[in-house]
């Protein structure tokens, strides 16, 4: 017989955390330390307390609501999201994980049954790159891939750093509770598992109930600045010229190229970011900078590609007298899911009679950091159309019902075991 | 016996213009109607005032600044150029014809020489697009190649109008004196002559000290907006893209290729401008929005290539699955200089041992309009490497001297036949 979520309340406490937003309905917008990611962190944590759940955080602003097992010496079992937002994001990213967590724990503890190991759930500290310009933020510092003094040095545009913008909650004794404690040892957790919306078309295109996550890719970026030389756009004949921007536009078109023609299918390559300068419609760009990413599943194709396109790059600018310093941002491995959790899961998803496909996760998200603390997977539920970072980024109360479900099924059977 | 200007009196005027800057020095930045540009105008009244010579302004702010000639009622001999500069600019552009303008005028008046026609020195408002997105608005006012009623639709980046923002000394009564009072109508002058610094490296690469301007290159501006599908750079897989900058860079690539390729050695295109949307790095472009300025001497080739890059377009956005809206910002016609003036004015360097070169002008210039309304002509000096729009641009004081010496003599003669 299983378990059975409160839908009706998981829904409106949905409905509530979007209202916390720095920008009007249906946008969500939820900055790292904002006024507006405060409120919500005490919102939530007021709900752990309704619930009888035990909580704390860790110097990083990582929050941990704990379901405890009849044997709490035990590496607990955990799930978790984020809340946090990008600008104009909408209601479903993160918060389904970390909303849909906290009603499995409830609907664990209301139930009687007695799970031997500890359920904690974990609502990760910036995992969108909005204010830091790297994402993951609190999990890459539980996983230590990213360390305390890489962590100093981030500034946010106005120039702040992660410690003055902590709020005092979070900084404990300073003699005794720097970011290092924010590390996670090895054996912490026997599992990890987070719900979250696909962010891609493939569950909804199909009409598939879940996405059973084998692997994430390995994202990487970079960053490229072109210097080369400007002038009037009337008075520089074509032959003289050095037209930063071209040698972007030639180096966007090969990232492209180089996804296409890599031998995995799972490459994706992206630049999203284009500036130039000085800007001027009658000035030949004289600097341009772009930001590229890059992702798969397999590290030694995305290797070859980001080989290539540098290579293209190289010969792009030496061409056209232009100068190229590339900067890498980040480049993390790809995690393999556990075949423990997702076989429990499948069986789970079987019992309740949900559709379910194995499939990829080409998005970044806390679990690809937890994944090396503990085995790790991912439970994905349909969104429309694929849509997400967007105001219209919608997921239907029944797949919520569904992921919620199965995960609730999944953490009871990983915890008692 | 030339006359002889004053050239340690314009070397310091020129040196006091650069500190009317918002910018510290060595960076220029007089933006029309702003605090800097109105105490110019007024400080080069002061001077023209200092030196008994009566001005006026029109509703547009063109100032005019007139040596009376001994018959006042012929078409007077115009010189004159512009004293706006775009952010962080130079000392030199524009500038150099107007305070050589005001020199000229000066030495004439000292000299004892009685000219029959007036000979009239224009300072034209914002020929700089920085404000209003569109260069030469004076000269394109005075010519009625921008109608009053097109002028009163331009809006400034705060939504602000030219008649909004003009201060109250060039609104006359508002009931008799609208933009449209502007229009110069013909016969209202018998020549116009401006002195400008290259702005391209030929005369400073040769060792030239003038440039005798024949033909000035025909420039059209346009611009695209690309509109695709945005979405999260790791969850679309590539064939389901649509990503509007990829299109972009490859238009612009384009109007590279339809340069090089032109038949003419005189065309030239850049892309100035490229903005995207949501500009992320983890996000696809949605949109891309690009500025592409393509001039010629030869409008018949300079049409070709403009239909070409316009297919080129359509073309890359048909097979990307991304919309194209192709928007048209100015498209003018190249000037023919008058013979007439470029032979007076090379007798006269041939008499001041000046060496000189006839060539084209591939900037926008005051010049391109007036050649609307008179015979019109230009004197180029060299400025170092071809540099201009920016801090270190820079005029000799010996090509400054040479150039105003030339223009002083070829008004005088233009100006008593």
């Amino acid at each position: 017989m299983p378990l059975t979520p409160n839908i009706p309340r998981l829904l409106d406490e949905l409905s509530h955390l979007a209202t916390i937003s720095a920008h009007p309905a249906p946008a969500v917008t939820r900055v790292l330390f904002s006024e507006q990611d405060l409120a919500a962190r005490a919102w939530l944590l007021g709900l752990a307390e309704n619930a009888g759940l035990t909580h704390r955080a860790d110097p990083a602003g990582n929050l941990f609501i704990t379901l405890e097992g009849t044997d709490p010496t035990l590496p607990a079992v955990a799930t978790g999201s984020h809340t946090d937002a990008i600008p104009n994001a909408g209601a479903y990213d993160g918060v389904v994980g970390v909303l849909g967590g906290l009603e499995a724990l409830r609907t664990i503890a209301a139930s009687g049954e007695k799970p031997r190991r500890s359920i904690e759930l974990i609502m990760f500290t910036a995992e969108e790159p909005t204010r830091f310009g790297i994402g993951c933020l609190g999990s890459r510092l539980m996983a230590g891939t990213l360390t305390p003094d890489e962590a100093r040095q981030l500034r946010d545009p106005e120039g702040r750093s992660l410690e003055q913008l902590r709020p005092a909650q979070y900084q404990g004794n300073l003699e005794q509770v720097s970011l290092i404690t924010a590390h996670c040892s090895l054996g912490t957790y026997s599992h990890f598992l987070e719900l979250h919306i696909e962010q891609g078309p493939h569950l909804d295109a199909s009409g598939t109930d879940i996405g059973l996550v084998e692997k994430i890719a390995a994202p990487a970026a970079f960053r490229l600045t072109f210097t080369g030389t400007g002038g009037h756009a009337g008075a520089v004949l074509m032959p003289g010229r050095h037209d930063a921007f071209l040698a972007a536009a030639e180096t966007a078109l090969a990232v492209e190229k180089a996804a296409l023609d890599s031998p995995s299918d799972d490459t994706v390559g992206t630049t999203g970011v284009i500036e130039v300068k000085p800007g001027a419609i009658n000035s030949i760009p004289c600097h341009a900078m772009m930001e590229i990413d890059f992702r798969d599943t397999d590290l030694t194709a995305r290797a070859a590609a980001i080989s290539g396109i540098r290579q293209a790059a190289e010969s792009t600018c030496h061409r056209r007298g232009v100068t190229l310093d590339w900067q890498q941002i980040n480049s993390d491995p790809p995690a393999i899911c556990s075949q423990e959790i997702l076989a429990v899961a499948e069986k789970h998803a079987v019992e309740l009679g949900y559709s379910h496909v194995r499939m990829i996760s080409r998005a970044y998200h806390d679990s690809l950091f937890m994944a090396r603390l503990c085995p790790t997977a991912m439970l994905f539920i349909p969104c429309l159309n694929g849509w997400s970072h967007r105001p219209d980024e919608y997921a239907s109360p029944e797949a919520i019902a569904k992921g919620t479900t199965l995960l609730t099924q999944t953490l009871l059977t990983l915890a008692s075991p």
